[in-house]
């Protein structure tokens, strides 16, 4: 299945002919050339992405993947204990739900789904969550792998078949991010593992650790990195070791929406972990990703200079879940209004330039 | 008028029982503290400008002002002939408006004016469009005052007006932006005059200019300062000498709007300058003001550093009209429905902090 994903995910850079045709049109509306700066850079991915120059967003969707991580149990990485995760699960669904991402995609015209991939809580029936455990949480990376690689692949398979299910029901914006407590250190120690860095300088303070925790949880990744050295060479080995259920769906989910060319916009620190793990699976992969702001977590930037990102926003947010998506599609939404909504220069009668 | 509307701007920064009742409130919240970044700071900041601690945004407005200037009848500052003022302010206008303003208002739910404060046309009476013309444009200020002191001050005064019935009509989040072939060379010699800077840092190249013309550009503006010279300790003074009629009626706004607690956001490069002399006017002005994005033109973010600004939006935006404003008018919308909506850790059975 994966196998087959990977091989549907064409290059975008050989567009050629859309591409100008795209630019052109954007040249021609009411506006100096190029004074709408980045949303004329993200009109033009969107088209590239929809192969089409009369794009249209419609329905826009965001998931929230959780799971627990066995690197949180020691109680030595994170400022939160690992309930949370299933308690934050909660406050994600049902009609009520009062979570930061469930409120702005309440507000903003996004569908929001959360996506038990590996809590450790027997979850009921509620609206909103889809269940679809894999294990109640992962081993602890620094002894053991986190997840088999037949696990990390069903997990990676859940994500595929949601952003397929997602294109099939007219989606055309899809974001997503994450819920784990104990994932920033998963996320790090992919950093670390496949920019490559140095574990420092890709190690921050998650959800309010102080030095002394993030010196322990730095000595964490560093034994785990040491434990699985054989496998970070290979991204889903990398994955598997290190990762968690709720990363290695959303790698799913990015080569799902690759292969149908869906828009997809990424959260922050540990969603890009996600992005990271599904570029090295296939080149063409980050000409279609959306970054949307950038995270406050440190480390982020020696993402964004390796990969030469330029993500949407730049608020200082660090809270993951899919925030940064829900706040930065309104603003790639509107870059699609522009370019359909507009008046040309010769239609509305003004004179270009001298 | 104008002292009557300085003396009502009150300050801020007394409110310190409001103050932390607004941060107490934003730390009860289902997240880790401080992890939404500058959605916190900016829902505060709201909080602070109302004086309440139960915000609500429920009708925005962008009012953009338009103007001619003298400057430009040399056809030696602008990549576009003068007459695009008028053409564009009638693209802003009427149902089927096409400029970018007029659908990213549209779009976003926000009301949109455009105000002729100077522009050399007779415009027929047309829906969005508001004609409060002072003059068919300002003097060349190169060689005289832009405006008359008296001129200045009846461009002031319609904006206090405007911002004061916006007030009275239930808006509860104000915006604005300009037009005027030209006035990006106002905009930085009133940058050059108030800040101040070195013409050459704060002069770019506006709608599209080439370098020779950017330094003839820059050649005129010197002109002015040195023509101008003693004009240039007074704010106002150097508003009616190196302004415009639409950046008077900007300044007028901000004056208006702060006057009775109406939180105000400023677009981006001209727009920043009658922030500029506004606040140079009242010292508790840039306590009131969101600044939208961080504009692409040289000098912006000069102006951000002595200013110490951080702007919502960093886009690349250099196209003006207010559509900085109403980019970021959700994002900040986004941070009250957070401050509001989101559940509290007791409220949601979430476990706080270890």
């Amino acid at each position: 299945m994966i196998e087959k994903t990977l091989r549907a995910i064409t290059p975008l850079d050989q567009l050629e002919g859309l591409k100008k045709r795209v630019l052109d049109h954007l040249d021609d509306l009411t506006k100096p050339r190029g004074s709408l700066g980045d949303l004329e850079r993200l009109a033009l991915q969107y088209c590239l992405v929809r192969q089409t120059d009369k794009p249209q967003i419609r329905k826009k969707r965001i998931y929230t993947f959780a799971g627990d991580h066995g690197i949180a149990r020691s109680g030595q990485v994170s400022a939160y204990p690992p309930e949370v995760t299933y308690q934050m699960v909660l406050n994600m669904a049902g009609e009520k739900a009062g979570a930061a991402i469930s409120v702005l995609c309440r507000n903003n015209g996004i569908e929001s789904f959360v996506v038990d991939m590996g809590v450790n809580h027997d979850f009921s029936e509620t609206q909103g969550l889809l269940r679809h455990k894999i294990q109640k949480g992962t081993e602890d990376f620094s002894v053991n792998k986190a997840m088999t690689h037949d696990d990390a692949v069903k997990a990676m398979g859940v994500g595929i078949a949601l952003a397929q299910s997602s294109h099939e029901s007219g989606v055309d914006l899809l974001g997503f991010g994450e819920m784990g407590i104990g994932n920033t250190t998963s996320a790090s120690a992919l950093y670390a593992a496949l920019l490559p860095a140095d574990v420092e300088n890709v190690t921050g303070y998650g959800t309010g650790i102080d030095e002394p925790i993030r010196l322990k949880k730095i000595a964490k990744i560093r034994e785990g990195l040491i434990q699985h050295e054989r496998d970070l060479k290979d991204p889903l080995a990398a994955l598997s070791a290190l990762g968690g259920f709720e990363i290695a769906g959303m790698v799913g989910m990015i080569l799902g929406a690759c292969s149908v060319r869906l828009p997809l916009m990424v959260d922050g620190f540990i969603a890009s972990a996600a992005a990271l793990v599904a570029c090295k699976m296939n080149s063409h992969v980050q000409d279609y990703l959306f970054f949307s702001h950038v995270s406050a977590e440190r480390g982020f930037t020696v993402l964004c200079e390796k990969l030469n990102l330029k993500p949407i926003l730049n608020l200082g947010l660090r809270l993951g879940e899919g925030t940064g998506c829900a706040l930065a599609m309104p603003i790639l939404e509107s870059s699609i209004h522009l370019y359909n909504q507009m008046a040309t220069f010769s239609s509305a009668h003004v004179s270009d330039k001298q």
